[in-house]
């Protein structure tokens, strides 16, 4: 056991420095909060797991003497990604099925293997894959829907990666569960059995407004109430699905679900492609999260989420990338990329989404919208250590102006050097850690195989 | 010297294998032409720079011996990539000024960094950086615009790539030239001084219809005919472009480009993202071809170039990275991902520019465009042998199951391994062959400290 650590990082006292596990100097830090700032030659002091110190470099080692020094000398180190939508295991889906209208993709192809494969066993498999490439790009927390939680729990903790799991929830049967009921049952015994897991949390995750009934809603708003649990759903992903909802309800999907009491700050409102006046004012009003998915969005053609608009009525963004059958990379950094071009020309102006605000929401956004605000999101005292450096030095990627526009606009995930969860070293030199590519590979091709046939 | 060559490839009997320099087997081909299809465990066989066999694995080393065989077992082999519009010096201005008005940006920061700083050695050590960024990403021929082209060719010949070079044409001065008049009898006399070698050839490029006079563009006319050299010229950026175009001369500015007899097979408009019913029509029946820069089109929030119309009329469509100060990559696989994303949204429609046609446009597309249809652009025998190679194996980017919607959605440009231009091979292993990295590093490190200033 280390000694001299305390619980209060001020309590030091300046002439005796502060027994740490690890001092990070970095060229550039972007600590997000305060937003819209770069430091440069300042160093991040992490001690059992939570971020202990920000500090001029100058400073920072007559303050803590630590157990690891780690230089990042023509690096930028940001707050850990946060992934707010993904399907994991549909990575082993990538590129199953490409350039399709939806409805095909869907009931032709995605569906279809989904009902033939898909058991605990390809959950486990296609979660590792997931976390494995969303480790190795720089994202330390993802928000998870999907089938065989206990599976998907099971490889997050495997990986060392931080998620909330879905408890998904439809109407109809899959291999997993029986009805709205069975998928609720099941979902919160995986919650109880994991509940005390330091990196994992549950949402509950009711697929669509046109695949879960009013009765069923009503549950799930009382049980998010009662668990204080976020609720990750997808609407407005489409002007069929709004039309329909029409028909069968006689109000828009988002006016439904406040309705039946859903539209409130645990609401992660996943695509929100389609939005009228009065769904943003509804959104704005009630402190409701959207999950942008850029990338998914235009390549399946469900239109462009208006988020230059989300920005300036105040309503919290986070992205996401969406499943690995429509998208076809679990990579933030594409997604930032997407997220601020993708607004501009929706916006018809270059000026909207600025490297600092896309930043904030792969960032910050991502870990208000999951409730975690307090924990992850920024290099604040007291938050966890959850950290990407990115090499900013490559060649093709020179010369670098500003390290904050060009992650936006040039860096690629490869340039990912190091990535810590918890102040847990998970990728270093680019290279996952405790992790046997080969062994995973063997697996995904035998999957791969499988579903081929 | 090498015994046993033929120029006529068939001439070599099947029962004496033909000597050749260099067989390429590789688990996948996609060779353009036939378009659409995806070739398993072939072989490429080249000669003096050019391609003289395409066949399966089995029968090529009966049919050839080659002096070099290289292996590429989970690879896909594809023409170089053709980059159809960019200003290659500009990498020096990569990310000097991002998230700005058009013409803030424009005149606020790019032109007067020009104004202070582009010289010819400025082009040479931006065009080299931009050669090598493009080489490593598998672009093996570019469409370049920018001024002091001198400087541009001694740089794309020490860098042994293929270019064409815009002899730019404004009217007004720069430290490179005076008026109209000296702009093109600078560029015709580099032209002159360039004029036979194997990778270069020239264009002449009016910068845009807001740029450039009728008496100008009567001239160029004429010259592009007596030379036969393509015309390279911005048109239709944005929408206050044609405003004003209309205000000036009465008549959109494609329209005003017919008159003067610009629009023709030797037209490359570039961005062409405002186009109404009689501007396809025009290019359709005129037989122009289209520069698409996704990116930048995006980035710069310019709008969105119809694609799908245009491949719907038939118009040749190449893509183009554009200068790195609006984009702040020159990677024709991003370019390929956004073009078949926004093509999507755009059209609201996920089937159009699936994966083969957006292949074709990074390629033929490009080639036929540039006039260089014959000579590159496809894997067909007689083409000069210039060549990309990605690696799909990788775990990241698994399973594939898709080579080529793989290279659209999933790969990156670190992916690719091999890169050959007229049968000589520029990149190995990942590497620049003959490129000393840190001597570059350190004159572009220069320029960005007095670009900072």
């Amino acid at each position: 056991m280390k000694t001299g650590k305390t619980a209060n990082p001020v309590a030091a006292s300046p002439d005796v420095p502060q027994m740490i596990d690890l001092l990070i100097h970095a060229r550039w830090i972007i600590p997000i909060q305060p937003a819209g700032i770069t430091l440069e030659n300042h160093s991040l002091a992490v001690n059992d797991g939570r971020i202990v110190g920000l500090l001029p470099r100058n400073e920072s080692e007559t303050r803590f003497s630590a157990a690891e020094v780690v230089e990042l000398g023509q690096h930028v180190l940001t707050p850990g990604f946060v992934n707010l939508h993904t399907h994991a295991a549909m990575t082993l889906l990538r590129g199953l099925a490409d350039d399709l209208p939806l409805m095909n993709w869907l009931q032709d192809r995605i569906w279809p293997a989904e009902a033939k494969h898909v058991t605990d066993a390809f959950v486990y498999d296609g979660t590792r894959l997931a976390a494995a490439e969303m480790l190795r790009g720089g994202i330390t927390c993802c928000n998870d829907m999907y089938f065989f939680p206990d599976a998907a729990a099971r490889a997050f903790d495997a990986m060392g990666m931080r998620a909330m799991l879905g408890i998904t929830v439809l109407e109809f049967p899959t291999r997993y569960a029986s009805d709205a009921n069975d998928y609720l049952s099941k979902g919160l015994a995986v919650r109880d059995a994991w509940r005390d897991h330091p990196l994992l949390s549950f949402s509950l995750a009711p697929h669509a407004p046109y695949t879960v009934s009013d009765t069923t809603f009503e549950r799930i708003a009382t049980l998010a109430a009662q668990l204080d649990l976020p609720v990750h759903i997808h609407v407005h992903e489409s002007r069929n699905e709004i039309e329909e909802g029409q028909k069968q309800s006689g109000m828009r999907p988002l006016a439904r679900l406040d309705r039946l009491g859903l539209v409130n700050p645990a609401l992660i409102a996943v695509h929100a492609v389609h939005l009228d006046t009065t769904d943003l004012a509804l959104l704005a009003s009630t402190g409701a999260s959207v999950a942008h998915n850029p990338t998914s969005n235009m390549k399946l053609a469900s239109g462009a989420c208006p988020v230059a608009k989300l920005v300036a009525q105040g309503i919290n963004v986070g992205l996401g990338t969406d499943g690995a059958a429509s998208n076809n990379r679990l990579d933030i950094l594409q997604e930032m990329r997407h997220a601020a071009l993708l607004a501009k020309l929706t916006a018809d102006d270059p000026t909207v989404l600025d490297a600092h605000t896309v930043l904030g929401m792969a960032t910050l956004g991502g870990a208000k919208a999951m409730g975690l605000a307090d924990e992850i999101g920024s290099l604040e005292i007291g938050k966890y250590a959850d950290l990407c450096a990115i090499r900013l030095d490559e060649w093709i990627a020179q010369p670098c102006f500003d390290p904050a526009s060009h992650l936006i606009y040039v860096a690629g995930r490869e340039q990912v050097s190091h990535v810590w969860v918890a102040g847990q070293c998970r990728v270093k030199a680019h290279t996952l850690i405790d992790f046997n590519e080969s062994a995973l590979l063997g697996t995904v091709n035998l999957w791969q195989n499988n579903l081929q046939v």
